[in-house]
């Protein structure tokens, strides 16, 4: 089966409108979505919050996570209703992780939730979206524009946008001068924290200029898209924090790839960027492997 | 010698204009000029810099810190000729950095300079102000609200304001669920990062929250004042980097310390600053010591 059949069964050019653009519509409610979600989620950054634990202490999620998260997939439903759904807030509450071929929404309603909690403004709404399992390759596919990947940061979204227009992922290839972008990941434990260190300490040895850990993976990997940082590197984060960010990353001119230096596996809960293959890939020489269990094993 | 007195004959109230508030002068100049510095660092940022080395590889300076130093100082010293500054910049080249009773303007033209170099877009403008070696006592000393003390994020400036308005320092004297704030600091011998990331170790094994390392010490310090994080610490920043995000916190009821536990030393190159003092304090007990010459030892 051809990709267009395919899609057309699943509902994905069809429901979209079909004709000249088939993702024109999804583009432009998504960008509505993600445009509301925000106004929702900067409005309760400064108020009071219910807040819960997840997979660890520092796995949380609020209200506000679970509000966001039923906005987006209750609209994008209505609209597109043969669609599929991978989102933060379901799978914790025990959907099933799976990438079909099917058109897929991969949502993070809240991504930097630990940041939300405390009210530091490095927050993002991230809606991605793939088709095929691929998140940046239809427009091979299909011969369109690629489908809309979003990722819209709450307070810093004109900051992107004015970057996106006028800067590309940089092409520094060397480390000794690389500003690296990178996350703690939610397992707190003796080992993995003495993994998640020594990464950073032999960054640093290799004489990076620095190393930033800022709380949100979306935002780290727009600011890499934006020019901001060399490299981004991160073993815990989920699919939904990579889905949408991923493709900005490409269009700027970037590479993502596996921690391992092999292609990106969307559901394997780790990742390397960089502005260029070879950054990447000494990334991904240098740093140790931290374990976590994929997406699509829970 | 009285304050006031000593105060005048340095020029202090009376250059600053006398009469019923003898700041407002020095408040309203020094808003200016951070505006003023914000939108030229704004302009910068995206475009290429000539970046030079300071005390190591990840010390660095660009030609928008001197523009921006120079500018500050030069209309400041014009309006109050017989002020004195202590600046990042001049004190690199090789002014000495000695805080006297004199009404002394402390200047860090582009907190987060590696930021900068790179366009990660999280830097500020910091112009604090002290007089009798006081940052935010001067109230009690002259009875007068009390000086300028500013810390202009470029970007973000309307976060900070609104924030400020609405929101102290949180009261959280718990580790467990902290987001605390720490930055890297110029050395990056193996000694130094191992201490370094075992405070983050330690931290985290406490069950702290998060960690953040965003690569500007006093937006660091603003989030904290905004009640964006519990605590913040750090080794190897300078007196120009506290000077104005001290009085900051200490408005929004928060508390500045060594890192020893005692009082803040603006010159010893160290500090922890929290919500609340029980969190210092616990900070304080909890880092190791990572030593760096004082700011008057060079």
């Amino acid at each position: 089966m051809k990709p267009c059949e395919e899609e057309e069964e699943q509902g994905g050019a069809a429901a979209a409108g079909g004709g000249g653009d088939p993702w024109k519509e999804c583009a432009e409610l998504a960008v509505q979505l993600a445009l509301r979600a925000g106004q929702i989620i900067r409005k309760a950054l400064t108020e009071e919050k219910q807040v819960s634990t997840k997979t660890s202490a520092a796995d949380l999620v609020t209200e506000t996570d679970h509000f966001v998260e039923n906005l987006i997939i209750s609209v994008l439903k209505e609209k597109f209703p043969s669609h599929r759904f991978i989102a933060e807030e379901s799978t914790a509450a025990g959907s099933k992780c799976v990438l079909t071929d099917s058109p897929t929404w991969i949502i993070d309603p809240v991504d930097g939730t630990c940041n939300f909690v405390h009210r530091f403004p490095t927050v993002a709404v991230s809606i991605g979206f793939a088709v095929n399992r691929e998140l940046a390759q239809q427009k091979q596919a299909f011969d369109q524009p690629p489908p809309p990947t979003l990722a819209y940061a709450c307070h810093i979204v004109a900051i992107f946008r004015s970057h996106m227009r006028t800067a590309s992922t940089p092409s520094s290839d060397y480390i000794s001068k690389a500003l690296i972008l990178t996350e703690i990941g939610p397992k707190r434990d003796p080992a993995t924290l003495k993994l998640f260190l020594g990464n950073i300490e032999r960054l640093l040895k290799a004489q990076a200029h620095g190393v930033r850990v800022i709380g949100s993976s979306t935002l780290a990997l727009c600011h890499l898209a934006a020019g901001a940082a060399d490299a981004y590197y991160q073993f815990g984060l989920h699919c939904w924090d990579l889905a949408a960010a991923t493709v900005i990353i490409r269009e700027a001119g970037g590479t993502v790839i596996d921690t391992s230096g092999g292609p990106l596996d969307l559901m394997s809960c780790r990742v390397i960027a960089a502005g260029t293959r070879e950054m990447a890939m000494f990334i991904a020489q240098e740093i140790q492997t931290i374990h976590y269990r994929r997406d699509d094993e829970n």
